[in-house]
């Protein structure tokens, strides 16, 4: 097999991440690289990176860098929302480009926006491209572990899921995204944006619902803040007690008045023992725990750098991870 | 969709699982049964089954069956040896009939049978059908979930797996198949003849070393009994003090003199605390863990069901679980 010629879009701290782990697989050609910021457009991907040159300099142009490069697969990391990157995956889907992508909506696309994917699957239909949203929270963490885990069962009457991240651990814009150090009143101020903290969990459950057959006709959430109980001291910020120390993200999926899935997700600066589990109610009932959780920045560039091949060889349209092989690592 | 129309093949301890779970899904018609046993050919399935007449007669007769029924797919449950099932599988293939199976061997064909994994591929490319291996050990609990665990990672240098079953709460074959009650002397004697016991670590062990892109030029392992430390009671049989209690089966792969994969298994009446876990070596390192368990007969039969149609709705030839889209329960 030749290697895949891939084009990183998007250079912020998880597309900089996944591009610096795409340029060590021997599987991987990493051809181009797109950022539409001014101090990143024209500079060496490696300068961007904080690694020897490469060669690759970035683009500010989508459209150009595709036409000009025609790269077999994109690694998508512009925005959580789905309006957001529509035309961004169009313009891929019509060069017959693959694209992962994290983009959070993108997990389950039709469950927000069902007008927005049937326009982006017919346009990757026709283009031959195949597009997938993944990562490791939505994508691996609270939702595929699930899925995998009813693999074992003969009969499933319910899932929950609990993620439980120490924000302390991971980048700054993570621990800004859970709100670290914010008052109550601006945690709930920016809650009220709808555009606030983790993206992702109605579509997780969305995804783990469809596996197990059921029609969930209601998914709600709801988004509370944890609030630190002692001063907390990260590398990059300082929470006082009573302070908001993170979120935390409690969803649920109904189905004809019957809870079917249950997520918990909590990320706070301070968490003791992280850990993802998964309970199946079910015949065998299952218990999956990953023993001190798995670690979001990593496993996301991981996640997205794992699927490309999988995504290069399966059929055109816009996928989910339903339809993708087994997950595992890209040599 | 309409629903599949399945043929079971096998009617033993885990073919009529099988057969019994397929009776209960929706997506599932079960349209006929193929067992050579004389006590059970002519039967309505039912009866073999323990449940109420299903119109269903089961046929000695594999070849005659598939030409009548015409199934779309058959569950296949006959033997854990490869050489064993060939002409089996190739009349499936040739009738263009996909196939799940759990011959231990088949989970990695071309490991010891490189030269009928060949002619079945053929077989089934040229015929249209899909076949594939699988189960909850080898195919699940000590492979697939290690290839899943390894989705998280950027790197892996090693995996080791762990699975303690407790014998004692297993149907009689197994615990025979351990050796549950025989002298140390007996057990030794069965090992000699290269089919007692656990078949299929080394296809797990090679499973996971083809996921993770490693040439694993040595597989080994070693089968070793557990002595019963104090007299042991099961619904079926009686383990004294002394007497083999079960099964020590373990296995290495190596890669240029490199232990890559390690496998260790137990299977002996009055295991305690039985779990599954996987230990991925990499950055990050994940550790994950099926608290109590994966239960094997119960989780056999529904692998075996719930790959039927992610098996229908792949590509023909001989395939591997590395190939199919990640298991999830099928409705």
């Amino acid at each position: 097999m030749p290697a895949l010629r891939v084009l990183s879009f998007g250079l912020g701290p998880i597309g900089a991440a996944t591009a610096r782990l795409a340029l060590t697989k021997k599987t991987i050609q990493l051809v181009g690289a797109v950022d539409i910021d001014a101090a990143k457009k024209g500079k060496d991907l490696g300068a961007v990176l904080g690694l020897a040159p490469t060669g690759v300099i970035v683009s500010g142009d989508a459209e150009a860098a595709f036409a000009e490069l025609r790269p077999d697969s994109i690694l998508h990391c512009t925005s959580s929302f789905l309006p957001v990157v529509k035309e961004q995956l169009l313009v891929a889907a019509r060069h017959g480009i693959d694209v992962v992508s994290s983009t959070e909506e993108l997990l389950v696309p039709d469950l927000q926006h069902p007008d927005i994917a049937r326009e982006i699957d017919e346009a990757a239909k026709k283009g031959g491209a195949t597009i997938l949203g993944t990562g490791v929270n939505p994508g691996y963490a609270m939702d595929t572990l699930a899925v995998f885990a009813t693999a074992a069962c003969r009969s499933v009457e319910m899932i929950e899921c609990w993620r439980v991240v120490d924000a302390g651990k991971r980048r700054l814009p993570l621990q800004k995204k859970v709100g670290a150090g914010m008052s109550a009143d601006e945690f709930r101020k920016e809650v009220a944006t709808g555009r606030f903290g983790h993206i992702g969990l109605r579509e997780s459950i969305a995804l783990v619902g469809r596996a197990c057959g059921w029609k969930l006709d209601t998914i709600t959430q709801s988004v509370e803040s944890v609030i630190a109980e002692r001063d907390e001291k990260t590398e990059f910020l300082n929470v006082k007690k009573g302070q908001v120390a993170g979120i935390w993200n409690h969803g649920i999926g109904k189905e004809g008045g019957r809870v079917r899935v249950e997520m918990d997700l909590k990320m706070f600066v301070g968490a003791k023992d992280p850990f993802d589990a998964v309970k199946v109610t079910g015949h065998p009932p299952m218990h999956l725990r990953v023993e001190g959780g798995t670690p979001g920045d990593l496993a996301t560039a991981a996640m997205l750098v794992n699927m490309l091949p999988r995504v290069a060889a399966a059929r055109p349209g816009l996928l989910t991870m339903l339809d993708l092989p087994v997950p595992g690592i890209a040599t």
